[in-house]
Formats: structure tokens, sequence, C-alpha cells
């Protein structure tokens, strides 16, 4: 019983719940119990008060009884980053210089989770500031390799069945690169999408807040409650949004059209995970498109979002990091030391270039429904003393484009290998339904070739 | 006649063409002969089509003609400053360095100015870069001192009779000084509420468009037809805003309250003016409290102004300057060199800093209507080479605060001397009533001490 709950997706356990199937205590106590079987071995959590989860849950079935209206996430534990604010758990920011930090109230993205009726469940492990160096979670698929960072624990949490939804981060590949290691799916909604107030800031021009999912119409479910103007993030939008989770699910009006685009950094791209994406591409025939970033023009890209990203959190972490010492990794501090070094300059010339190249690309955007590109060099590394090299990731995010990884491929070993796609500014639902489409259109093939 | 067309305010002149009583062309050809009798002293055009502004002004009369419903500025002309884009002029900067350049479109503002009805009567001189190094104009009170800057020939012109209405920038103090050393009202609207597109960038942060006028009603009347949402100029809001001609009418609910401040550059007052202000706020008596800014808080703002211009300028104007070699000022270049220099650190500490000034001074609001204090050091100074301190508008312009010049005092050999009212952010038809109250308060001070 317990096991067939830790199956279910989101979007199941929502209408299992609304519908009165399953309580939301009955099922808050299954993910319990796989965390009890499983957490020693993958440490997803940072802070979890399993009675705190449980009242939570409770509140909401008596709610329900109550007969009022549910929200679309009634009833539904979900994980959040260390690094995002609520009221009811620590956030210490994967960091020493942050113990024993108690918001005193949620992130706006939680406030909203909470309004869509979600339960907090727990917090989840952050590398340290979100940033490199690593925390204590491990890959569900393979415990001696990592799970990606920053958003470690969100990924992980979701991939070992422990939760159907978790919220991450992304500044440079936090989310994107930990959803493909873990095998789940993961996205960095539009630059703007999704409000980062009360949410540990790096970068205003770089953070993005996404959510992780074990299917494509949860991530729509999820980001419908995320998504939205917030007074408090100067760079979301007053504009209404639309409806995600609907919006998985509409048909192409056309068959889609994707560019294969191996980026400036191809070179990075490990021989299987190079001849699984050749084969893909090849395998998909006129739906792809090879493209070209030319490097005279994109090259510059992965220095423009380091300048940016050095700089920012030099401004933002320089004096907190530059009191703690030895309490901060090296890693860190040569990086904030690094962004010490930039000039205004400098840090305003990567901004425009960040602008030029995201005009660029949209043009792009009028021949192609999204680009199809890796996360990752590979599989999960080996090891647990780093997370990956978010290499892949970084051109997305400078340039604020809508991205999802798919867990379509497999690598070395059997193990997950993402599929990046990425689409135009602002089009976040068009994104989900062209991804959607892929993912059923490499279902009937396979089912082709069965038959 | 002419000399009586000449004297008429905006407000004036739009409802005697609206009514019939005068066409827009006699009233453009009233202003051409003023130019033609005093231009030569006072140099405060950069490019005049006097056949082009009267050919606007026809069409204007055929479009009255034909039973057209008229916009509030129909007929009126306008000056514009030579470092805002227009389709019909050149744009130069003021400087050797843009010679002959013709943009193909209007800024946003002037798109704004002539969908309200106005005729594009010609640009007005700025200073370099509407930075410090002066342009060819000289103050209309006394030709051997300076007019202010950079939005020199807008003040100028206007002060002269030879247009009722201009419009001009601010970075530092472009507008507010400029305004007072030429005995007009200049307004520097609240940061974002009047679009920057098309306009010479220096700064993302400081740039502001406003208007020159010879009354407050003139002031709210063009501020009408400035204002609003521009999808490109990411800082504009897409709100509605107030009706700001009716706005200056209003009557006040309650007496206002004046915040006496003398900021912490008060030694940079000479003695006159020190003297013309104490007795003002005396005179004003319990409508007026002396409040001191602390120079701990707000003594670094001059300094975080420096940062964030000089860096943005290098960013901005760094390349086509670092080419141009003598073409520029040395004044210019010495102020991009320094801006080179800034780290990004730094000037995102600036930003950061910028932001809680204008936080802090936001409770300030709740016990006072209006901030009053000087605009410059004293009246215009002698002579041309120079366009005078800003450092009395610098904090306001940091602070994105909305700020008024009102012409309201005398200095040395009865040159005129203005007063400042600043206002709450994004409250600027407020701060208009509240000037307008003050006006009205004085007058009738002054009255009753001749009766």
């Amino acid at each position: 019983m317990s096991a067939e709950f830790v199956e279910l997706t989101a979007t199941e356990a929502a209408g299992k719940i609304a519908r009165g199937d399953i309580s939301s205590e009955e099922y808050t106590r299954a993910l319990i119990a796989q965390v009890d079987s499983i957490e020693d071995n993958v440490g997803a959590f940072q802070h979890l008060d399993r009675d705190h989860a449980l009242a939570q849950a409770k509140e909401r079935d008596a709610y329900r009884a109550n007969g009022n209206a549910l929200g679309p996430l009634h009833g539904v534990p979900v994980g959040i980053k260390d690094c995002i604010d609520t009221s009811d758990y620590p956030a210490e920011n994967g960091s020493a210089l942050f113990a024993g930090r108690r918001p005193y109230k949620d992130a706006t993205v939680v406030t909203k989770l909470r309004a869509a009726g979600a339960v907090i469940f727990g917090k989840t492990v952050t590398t340290e500031f979100a940033f490199y160096h690593p925390g204590k979670t491990k890959n569900p698929h393979d415990l001696e390799r990592t799970p990606g960072g920053s958003s470690s624990g969100s990924a992980a949490s979701v991939a070992a069945g422990m939760l159907p939804l978790a919220i991450g981060t992304q500044t440079n590949g936090s989310i994107i690169r930990p959803a493909a290691f873990c095998g789940v799916f993961g996205m960095k909604p539009s630059h703007g999408l999704v409000s980062r107030a009360g949410v540990l800031s790096h970068s205003r021009t770089l953070d993005h807040v996404g959510p992780f999912a074990r299917s494509l119409d949860d991530i729509g479910l999820i980001l419908d409650a995320m998504a939205g103007y917030d007074e408090n993030d100067p760079d979301t939008k007053p504009y209404a949004v639309p409806d995600f989770h609907s919006g998985v699910k509409q048909k192409v009006p056309l068959t889609p059209r994707l560019a294969y685009v191996r980026t400036p950094v191809w070179d990075k791209a490990d021989k299987a995970t190079a001849e699984a994406f050749e084969e893909l591409a090849e395998s998909l025939g006129e739906i792809v498109q090879r493209v070209e970033l030319h490097a005279p023009i994109y090259g510059h890209a992965w220095d423009d979002l380091r300048a940016i990203m050095s700089a920012d959190m030099a401004h933002s972490h320089g004096k907190i990091v530059g009191r703690g010492g030895d309490a901060a990794s090296q890693t860190l501090r040569d990086f904030i030391a690094d962004g010490r070094k930039v000039t205004a300059a400098r840090y305003l010339e990567a901004i425009s270039q960040a602008k030029q190249y995201t005009h660029a690309l949209s043009d792009f955007f009028d021949h192609y429904d999204a680009i199809l590109t890796p996360v990752s060099a590979g599989v999960a590394p080996k090891g647990l003393g780093a997370t990956g090299d978010p290499a892949f990731c970084s051109l997305w995010t400078l340039t604020g484009l809508p991205a999802i990884s798919l867990p379509l491929l497999q690598g070395e070993g059997g193990l997950p290998l993402g599929v990046q796609l990425v689409g135009p500014m602002g089009r976040d639902a068009r994104l989900l339904r062209t991804a959607k489409w892929l993912l059923n259109h490499l279902a009937h093939d396979q089912e082709a070739e069965v038959a």
C-alpha cells in the first residue's frame, strides 16, 4: 500500500486526495515511511519534522472534510531547498555561517505553494550557499555518485520516492543538472516567471526558482502554483500567466521542429553522451535540424556568466564570507575573491551581452519550437566531493530562457542521462507542450519498434 | 501682438488654440519672431528649422479645422534637448563624436508629445554628452553667466520666451539646476515615470526625463503627455498615471507640512543663499520644520552617485569616447577613466545604498508632504566655462524621488534663485499639488504685506 503511494505522481495523488480516495495524512505517512527506509542512505533532507508534516496533512484533511474548495496541490507534500525561506523550518543555506537561522516568514513561492494546498514537508539539502561545495546527499541511483548540485536534496528526494514534488534554485545549472543526474524532470522557468523574494540571493540577473517532479504533468501542476507577479521581485511582471498544467496536455498545432544544438562546450561531452545525442537526433529524423551556435558570437557567454555571478556573489555574500574564515569553503572564497576583481564596466558589458544573446536567440525560435541539447557532459560523476559541471546549462541561465531536463536517455551503467529542451523567452507553457509531444512521440516510436 | 503671445503660458496658449482664438501658426510665428530677436544672444537651439516648425503648426490647424478632437498640447511648440531622438532633426548629444547623427525614429517621450498635439519646434543645446562641458547657451538673465547644464538650451529657451515648454534630462542635477539658474519651473519626475527609450543613456539607475515651463500648471499639462508605461524602458510600470494637470489645482486636504532639509552639502551654499533659505523657512512659520539628514547615514550618497554614474558612463560611452581622442573634453575623459576603475562590488553596493536611502526617506513622508531644500549653492555663476555644481540635486536623483525647482527667490543682483521641493516616490501629482499650495500661500502673504 505504502509502496504504491510512493509511485504516484503528484497529479495522481492530488486527484485521489481531492476525490477522497486517500487522505493527505495517509499519503504523508507513506512518504514518511519511505523516508524512514531510505533517507539514511540518500541524505536528501536538511530539516524534517515528521510531526509537523503530519499536522499539516491532518489540517488539510479537516479543511476538505469541512467542504471547502481545494487548491490544485491540496494535501500534496512538497520539499523546499534549504536556501528558500519558510516560516516553520530553519533555512541554513548549506553553510555553518547560517547555522540556526530561522526566517520569520515564507518566501513568496512558499506562500503560493501553501495557498495551493501543499504540505511543506521539509527542507532539502543544498550545497554550500547553493554553490559548488557539496552537502551530504548521495545519488539514489548509485550511492557512490553525486546527485548533482546545488539543488541536491530536492532532486534526490523526488528520485527516491520520498516526495512527489520539490523546488530548487538555479544560478548556473543547479536545477537542470541534478534533475538529470537523478533521473527526474526538472525545470528552470523563464527569468522573472517565479519570484525570488525570500530566496538566498546570488544574482538578480541569474537567479531562478523551479520545480522537480517525476512527470511532466506534475511540472505543469506545481508551476501553476509557483508562477506570477510579486512586487518584492522586480523582475516578475504583473501579467496573467497561462495554465501550465492544461498547457502540458495541449495538442501541438503543427509537428514541432527541434534544433539540435551542441553549443560551444560540446567538447566537454564524454563519448557515450555524444553518441547517445547523435543517435537521438538521428532517430528523430526530419523533426530535428542540426544548428551551430557560432563560437565567435556565443563563445564568451561562459565568461560573461562567470563575471556576473562572481561579482554579484561578492556583493551579496562578500561580507559574511569574509568574516567567516574557514567556515566557508575555499571554492567559495576563491570565487568571491575573483568576483571582487571584476570591474563595473566588465560586469555591465556582460549583462549587455546576455541581453544580446537572448535577442539573437529570439529569431531562432521563429524557426524552431525548442532547442534540443545535453544537460551535462555525461551521467552523474563518481565521488561525492564535487557536483559536476554546469557548462551545458550556463547559456540558458544567462539568457533567462526556459529549460527542462527530461530523463529520456541512459548512459554508462544504465544511469540516467538527461535531455535538455530550451524554449523561447516567456513561452514556458509552449515549451511544456513541445516536451510532452516529444515524450509521446518517442514512446510511440518504441512501441512501433516492438510491434 | 507677438510680445503678448510670448508671455502666454502653455496652458493659456493651448486653450486659445483649442477655442480658435489664435491659430497654432500665428503662435508659432510669434515664437519664431522671438527667436529671431534674441537667439543670437542666448544660443538655446542646436537645430531649428523654422519652416518645419511652421509646417507642423499649419498641419495642426488643418487638423482642428476638420473638426477632429484635440490633444492637450494641440498646436503648442515644445523644445527637445539634443540628447533626445526625434525623427525629423539630428540628435548630436552635444558632441562632435555624434556630428551629423540622424535618428530614424522618435524617442518614446517625443512620440507621446506628438500624439498630444505638440509641435516639435527644434532641438535645444545640451552640454557635451549631457555631462559638464558647456555648449554655447548663455543665461537670458545675464549673458555673462551660465544657464546651468546639462539641459542648458531647454531652460534658456523657456526663460527667454522663445518656447512655452521644453524637455530635458537629469542624471545628477541637469533639469533642476538650469531651471533654477534661468528662473523657470523644472521638474525631475519620479524615476520610472517617464520613458528614457530613445534618449542618450548614461545610467539606468540615474537617468530621468522631465519638463521646463513658466508655470506650475504647464508642468502638469506636459507631464500628462510625457508619463506612462513603455515596454522599451524596463523601469516604467504598466500602471495608470494620475491626471497631473488637474492634480496641480487640487485643494490640499490638510495644510501641508514641509521639512526644511539643508542636507550634508549645506556648507557649499553661499552666504546670500543660506540667508535667503533661513528667511524663507522662518517666514513659513509652523508649516516648516527643520530636519537634519545625518551625515553618517546620508553622507556617502554623493560618492555612491559618482560610483554609479562614472561606471555606467564608462560602460555606455567608454568605447566611443576612447576612440574619439581630443574630440571629447578632458572632463568627460577623466570621468570615464575614473569609471573604469570602479569595481562591480562597489557599483552594486552603491546601488544597494541608493535603495536604502529611498527606503529610509519613505518614512519621512509620513510626517512631511515635501522636503524644502536649495537647488544650488547660489545664483547662476559668472562665466560660460562651467555650468555650476549639481551637489544639491544629487541625493534626490540617486533616490529617484520627484523634485521640482520653483523660481521663488531672488539672489545676488536680483538673479533667480530656485527653491527645490522633493516629494515621496511615485507621488508626483501630490508634489505638484503641494508646490501649488506653497506658491499660493506665499502670494497671499505678499498681498497681505502689501495691504
